[in-house]
């Protein structure tokens, strides 16, 4: 597959699984919603079939929609190196404008948003307890439970590429969405589990250019443990998938 | 297949999801019944699978029991244009008299109600903030996402009239729920995620004609956008599709 | 396969299914538990995940555990009408049990509730406004839609005996469980959708047989509701079957 | 499969389920989290997808992380006694290692909660009402539902060891996610619902040994009811599967 489509189907299913994920964190936040305080159960579930969705759409490319997933692949010798630049910067593009998309949906929900200290959560992840390191190893074990299970998956066999696939029905991708809904309840309590670089910068980088109504910042001195933390889980259960004898 | 087959099975599949759909609804609303206040998941749920059990009857004509999919399938060169009456008339004439059977079956329900203002969200979509270019927006956007979904998803095969199929099982359908819970979660929020134009319609006309105690305006002058809105995103998702290369 | 095979398989089939049903309810009614006030969504993951088991468990017989289920196959002609009783007579005495063995598992709960009025809804539905013929079009309304959907959805091939199965893996009964959910979400706001007369008569018995503390009438004079709406239920959806074109 | 191999399987596919399931009872418990008072279902919902998460990895040795389902297994004559204690220390010392990174997960989470009483539930299960016969009745009746189901379930084959097997797609074993949904939802209110003994013992090891500001006691007088009622609820379903006649 060329790299422009690489780029393309990649983009496309980051943007949709973005578009999606601030979707429901908008609809949960916001006051003048039909899902304020919806609970986090909703927003797992949101999240979840945002996953669902977005990798769906990309299944030409792999279903990557995530760095940390991409540098897995890599580091498990199942995608070549020289493909990892042009997966990551679709994808980091692709939630930009999936957030950018949520936003104009929300728009008046935005204006009329009455508590205009929270919005920043919409869009990237922050801790409950700001202690990045810590932080980073939340973000480290979340991540890692997400790419080791793709690489065991009993479904996920290795497509034209070398990519793992989930199979040729519409229902098999739901597998990801179980799978993140799942680490969303469990391991998202401390840090909003980003578990996705390109999840975490494009929507915060949304949200510094938005003429969003008063806005805070943007938080730049946390955005890198959801992008260092998910980089390492990921290739961490590459390598471990490595070392471990054919199943 | 003919088209009083059309007819039929997505009249029957429409009206089993306007059912489901007004039935959570009702069932959230109404002061005495059992999910009262049962919050806006338990309302996607009953919507995701009111249209998992709709699609799966309504499978023999391509499970579209939605004027968005149909017109987003005729504009991918999907379906032949002609064919779209037949199916668009079929579906709002379900969804009529799905919501029919649904007041019926909360009947006592919709007489003992003590907060007479608020039933018609039980039948059709409104904006939680009332400005319908962006309301329409709202819907193009979530309406987007489930066609294209659609029309990328692995699954969803050119059956016997180039209609896409979700597959000869069961479960096929239940990956369409789970886009729609999604949809629901993340982009229900600002508009009540009509998505469907004879979703709203349909059930919209039978608010109007029931004689339901206390009962307010139809509000005729949003019905547009819960149609114009979804209609277009459909066809931008099947342009869309077209102008893609073939995954 | 033999009457007793029959037996057997819709039995064990319908006690698991009432073991999980009443022992969701007991879950969120009963004070000292880990799901008290649990709410309505929870009370549908509940039975709709045991009509999943139980129907796992029954696949032998064609997982029926539903006497409204086994008219409908009969009247489509799926089903010999001798074979009826079996099925019948298996699926309440099954329901019976589990709800004894629910009774079990929640015995010391049972013993420490303080609030003794309210027991009955463990075992048996009942209304939130007792107008038995509405109540029985509720019933009637649940149950078609779960018959016509088993009838007519793309899984349910005829098996060995012309029983309709949803295939030979261990998720395709979760479509079951989905539709499960489905209408107790969207339908069974009214009078708790039986939408199967040996759930309902079943542990019906049990509850007027067991010595729980403090309880109440078992509620004869309502419970032909859940018998006949689900029966007449279940035979218009098989009559409308057999009166469709083969999809 | 060599002892080896199985140790290997069973730990990580067990890791993993007392990772995600401890995680979610911590997002839940702790004050300092997303997920705080997230209720019953979400606990539910992590401890099934986390299933899920670990029966996927561990496939390769069949899939059972947990003592029951092995005990289960072998007295259904579908597995070798002599695989049992691998197995089962395998799973003990997997459930440990889940448990303490969990607690590392949350780290910060745990150093700040304030109400220091209640933290011994994140790691293992306790009665609501404590009488230890019919607690242990409990958890025989609920781990027998779920090794009964596994047993008969129409997707567990036998695989290469003799081993059932959920398929080779990734969304079979979502299949267990569900019966262990349904299994928390509906008889996990009296005890929690260990269903698993090394679920309970390794992670209760884990809260004795780690050093958890203002922990409590472990409470080992209660600690061999989640250890004797599944493995006697396992044992009876391989026993009863063994008399049934071959479906």
């Amino acid at each position: 597959m060329s790299n422009a489509e690489i780029f393309l189907w990649e983009f496309l299913g980051t943007a949709t699984l973005a578009l999606l994920g601030c979707g429901v964190v908008a609809n949960v936040v916001l006051r003048k919603t039909l899902g304020h305080n919806g609970g986090w159960l909703l927003i797992n579930i949101g999240w979840g079939f945002g996953v669902f969705a977005g990798a769906s759409i990309a299944a030409p490319s792999g279903a990557h929609i995530n760095p940390a997933v991409t540098i897995g692949l890599a580091a498990a010798d199942k995608l070549a190196w020289d493909k990892v630049p042009v997966y990551m910067t679709a994808q980091v593009v692709g939630a930009f404008v999936g957030a950018v998309v949520a936003y104009l949906a929300y728009k008046l929900q935005f204006d009329t948003h009455d508590d205009l200290a929270n919005t920043r959560g919409i869009f990237c992840t922050g801790p409950t307890v700001d202690r990045k390191l810590w932080n980073t190893l939340t973000e480290i074990v979340g991540t890692f439970v997400l790419v080791f299970w793709i690489l065991l998956s009993p479904g996920a066999q290795a497509g034209p590429d070398g990519v793992p696939q989930f199979g040729n029905s519409a229902l098999g991708y739901a597998a990801v969405a179980f799978i993140v809904i799942g680490i969303g309840a469990s391991l998202g309590g401390p840090t909003g589990y980003a578990i996705n670089p390109a999840r975490d910068l494009g929507p915060r980088i949304a949200y510094a250019l938005l003429p969003i109504r008063g806005k805070g910042s943007a938080e730049w001195a946390y955005s890198w443990v959801p992008i260092v933390g998910p980089l390492v889980g990921g290739a961490l259960a590459g390598l471990l998938f490595l070392a471990l004898p054919t199943p």
